[in-house]
């Protein structure tokens, strides 16, 4: 009988071509298989929570594989770790869960973070890890038009042209914004999310902090059900899952 | 008549061999003494207010330079941080200053933060910027610790070797040992500090987090005025100079 495993993990998305294997680019998946099958001999694939895209980062992705040859947790942790040395992933927990635990179908929630440095001069310190917004942005006015965005809502003018998910219906259930002096953070939860919504979103908020709109007018994005009538995609850079929750957590 | 220049500087200290300009190696001050000529056309000389080693951070650093032909402020910092651009070098601030002013001499206050990920799995996201310590860390025991040395003493102890300041008597102002979650965050304030002083005071205040010695055995590290009394350098990654403070802020 296989054990399952779940993995907690951290990763910074630069320098992969996102979660997913790829012919062409180093994924955080490929990353991970191989340094499995380097220390447990065995090769499963891996299922994933969310597939982040290229430059997105992790601070709690969850995935799962299984493996027949029993192990402990301490070791499947620390082996992968030394597998994965220097390669910008990290391994928080790795722990054996029921058979039926799926990190992909089983999460019933996904918390994202996004982050916009908001000043004139371009990031150093956190390059790569917040898309630079020279012109400053009304926090204020970008909370206001993201409570129109809060409930269950056909999410089409958010969602990517390649999304693949049958319907556009999704449930947000939080999306906060805050300033911390020069960051503003934006914080998402859903069950789940469409393909780039959470970018999407948040090139979209630009726009009211911008002044562009007034807040009410994101109710009118929203029900033009068309990708068009909402703002640019934010670059993958300012994006972090931050955690996955299961009913078993 | 020349104008002089005061600049406030972000930078990630990965990829530098340190601020000074050396023979060997890609310098902070060569970057930007690089971006002043080919924008402005002159050649100047950058002082500093804290000469950071390799893979030493900065939030927030201190450097003038002299100009003759006059420029704008708002030009000065666009134009550095256009020929700056990717390098992981950002001019917060350029600001014309009296001729008197001096980025070293002049300083009345060094702010620096030390930062350590405390955990078992190593740092993936924050890598590069945090020290990785796995044995769990007793942050009352390093603040109890840390308040020995505050005030005016010898720091023989926490010197570098190749120190080049005349006397090792410092006065210490604030060190403050906090716990956010994972990470412990060590805050130190002077007017100014020895050669590794505050690296050395962070390897040091490890061995109280672990229990190694009752906080008072500080007090005598001190005394002892050897460097061996104290502990390992820690590396440079987890270190930032926050902020330098002068009379004219």
């Amino acid at each position: 009988v296989s054990t399952r495993w779940k993995l907690t993990i951290e990763y910074d998305g630069r320098g992969f071509c996102g979660w997913q294997r790829q012919e062409n680019g180093h994924s955080v998946q490929a990353a991970i298989e191989e340094a499995i099958e380097r220390f447990a001999g065995e090769a499963p694939r891996l299922t994933v929570a969310g597939r982040t895209d290229a430059g997105v980062h992790a601070a709690g992705q969850v995935a799962h594989f299984d493996l027949n040859r029993a192990w402990s947790a301490k070791t499947v942790r620390d082996a992968l770790n030394a597998h994965l040395r220097g390669q910008g992933i990290a391994i928080l927990a790795a722990a054996p869960v029921d058979p039926a635990f799926d990190a992909r179908r089983s999460a019933i929630r996904r918390v994202y973070e996004y982050r916009i440095l908001n000043r004139i001069a371009p990031p150093a310190l956190e390059r790569g890890r917040v898309w630079h917004v020279i012109r400053p942005l009304d926090q204020e006015a970008m909370r206001a038009a993201a409570a129109h965005l809060l409930g269950c809502h056909d999410f089409t003018s958010f969602r990517a042209a390649e999304c693949q998910a049958k319907d556009a219906l999704r449930t947000l259930d939080r999306l906060d914004v805050a300033r911390y002096g020069e960051v503003i953070s934006i914080h998402a939860e859903a069950r789940s999310f469409l393909h780039h919504q959470v970018r999407n979103m948040v090139g979209t908020l630009r726009l009211f902090g911008e002044g562009k709109h007034p807040p009410s007018f994101m109710a009118k994005i929203l029900a033009a059900r068309a990708r068009a009538a909402a703002g640019q995609t934010a670059p993958p850079d300012g994006l972090t899952l931050l955690r996955v929750d299961y009913p078993s957590d």
